[in-house]
């Protein structure tokens, strides 16, 4: 079991050897551990070897110049600069929340990024500013459209976080497929199978392989089949894809670069890097603040004493689960497979720090 | 087979009889038109029998003073004043499509309001303006949080209209849940059973009985099961019930008035009446407008060229049903069901108007 501080501190520490700022390097950092202590660990220390690996391979800017190139009082699009995902997101998110002080809502498109972790942590930057808070990326293809077998989407997640006045916010952020890609590879560090209805084999059978993706293989989108709504989860992500990509100049769809240098880049771009969208809408611009929180306490306090159904224990409310991971982890520490611990010892020994 | 002309004069008349202005009943009848035009026949002719209804019961203000009660640069709160919902909803989206214009964007949450019909319609109404359109609204509960057996939430469906350049708009609207509550009906009216994943009876257990909401049960969320993803289409069916009700100040998830007169109006109220969410965003508050359509030409292009699954003849872009159902049904005309028909008999009797 590892510290929180512990981890931080190595994770910054890489990122600072990697030629990052000391405050890029502690944003990267605090996003990282934001993912294991909230237990989405799909999207912790498992990245770090593919961010280090894009950067051994020149594919990541570590001294970014983060501009904005066009704006309205309400909207603006930023580049940003090749950076490692975490720097462009929190700028961008940052000037999603001052355009919302003063027109009441922010909506900001960024262009040439990279894999920011969760969406989740952006959408909760707008929490203390009595704001509600967006967040969408677009991500590598790995998602086929309802009847195709062509990788053309990323699991192109959604996050929106909605303050409270005495409750924990409301805090939903989930790909737009049954599961996220991080859990794919968490299946496979561990050597596990997958439940049938996540992935397809490269002429559309349904697999239960977590490795599939690397033999041609598919996601499928939230809904699973045609029958059960898999066009709404397509259309979903294609509303991600959209948003992040046309809005911002970014590539779309299948041009989104490889989070993974494994995979080469491709020769077509449609823009430039990887596209996010974020969105700042301050809660007075529609109610007083404190009625509106009042209501959302209802709302949460309503929805929690909903009836569970036979041999379920309790209904959750969106935000229920990382909080609670949360609480777990603080106390427990933070648990690290034995795969992902070679990966980062590796990394530690390469770049010369301590890591054990 | 009927025409487009002598439904829209009927639905008119009939709006026109129980006393709306002639402005309202033409919104009114062009909304319930677009949903058969577009192959939505579960939220066409079907409901203007629950109109009525809820008209004979005194539950609809057929003279509505809509106004907004609050407002920023991109924001306003609007009242309906318990109109008909297409009555208030075109005047939230107007409203929403002159702050864009203003702001950049333009964001209306709607209460005191009713049933709207069709959510795209209303998100398409900003693509002549060159901006991109939303839409969101709840609607009366019937929908079970993962894990639980309680009917919180509508059916509460998405809408996103983008603009193109050649190519014909990127149209998404679709229901946070496996299928649309409309669809039941048509179900029942025909005698049909459903497919399992739709809906559960009141114990908690899978049904294929598309009469199930009767007596006790209720629907699933987008996703299935909890496995599936069940949990991501609950987020999704929340955030939409939150933007529209808790931003609003209309009814939340259980407390949603019924949009049928044979339940009974409910004693608690969270707020007035039912809610919406509307959102225009120009597209050059982003990118010079021709060059975003232009991408978004490519994208669509690039999707349709998606490579279909063994058995499949086509991957589809958001839209294209609608469009390929409004194209047969322009040539075929609207076909309305027996049990329907007599409904709307009915109606024309009692209003002392025509119908055949």
């Amino acid at each position: 079991m590892y510290t929180y501080d512990y981890l931080y501190d190595f994770t910054k520490t890489v990122f600072l050897k990697m030629g990052c700022s000391r405050d890029d390097a502690e944003v990267i950092a605090d996003v990282f551990l934001a993912a294991e202590m909230r237990g989405h660990a799909s999207h912790g220390m498992i990245r770090i070897k593919e961010y280090y690996e894009l950067w051994k391979a020149g594919r990541i800017n570590v001294k970014p110049k983060v501009r904005v190139v066009h704006e309205t009082p309400s909207t603006a699009v930023v580049d940003g600069d090749n950076s490692v995902g975490m720097v462009a997101a929190r700028w961008s998110m940052e000037l999603a929340i001052e355009k919302a002080a003063k027109a009441g809502t922010g909506w900001v498109a960024t262009r040439n990024s990279n894999h920011f972790g969760i969406a989740g942590y952006y959408a909760m930057m707008a929490l203390k500013y009595n704001m509600t808070g967006i967040c969408l990326t677009n991500a590598n293809p790995l998602v086929a459209p309802t009847f195709s077998i062509s990788r053309m989407m990323g699991t192109n997640p959604i996050a929106v976080a909605i303050p409270a006045y005495k409750n924990p916010p409301f805090v939903a952020d989930f790909a737009t497929t049954p599961i996220a890609r991080g859990k794919l590879a968490v299946a496979e560090k561990k050597g596990e199978k997958v439940a049938l209805g996540f992935v397809q084999d490269k002429s559309g059978k349904p697999s239960n392989d977590p490795t599939i993706l690397k033999s041609g293989g598919s996601m499928l989108t939230l809904g699973g089949d045609r029958l059960h709504g898999s066009h709404k989860g397509y259309c979903l992500s294609a509303i991600v894809d959209i948003f992040s990509a046309v809005f911002s100049g970014a590539n779309f769809g299948p041009f989104v670069p490889p989070s993974v240098a494994y995979l080469p880049l491709l020769e077509k771009k449609t823009g430039e890097g990887t596209g996010h969208f974020f969105g700042a809408m301050r809660i007075d611009a529609f109610q007083p603040a404190d009625e509106f929180k009042k209501k959302m306490d209802e709302w949460i306090d309503t929805f929690r004493a909903s009836k569970p159904a036979e041999g379920e224990e309790k209904v959750l409310i969106p935000g229920d689960p990382e909080r609670e991971a949360e609480e777990r982890i603080s106390r427990e520490g933070i648990s690290i497979v034995p795969a992902i611990k070679d990966d980062l010892l590796k990394i530690a020994g390469e770049l010369g720090i301590e890591f054990d």
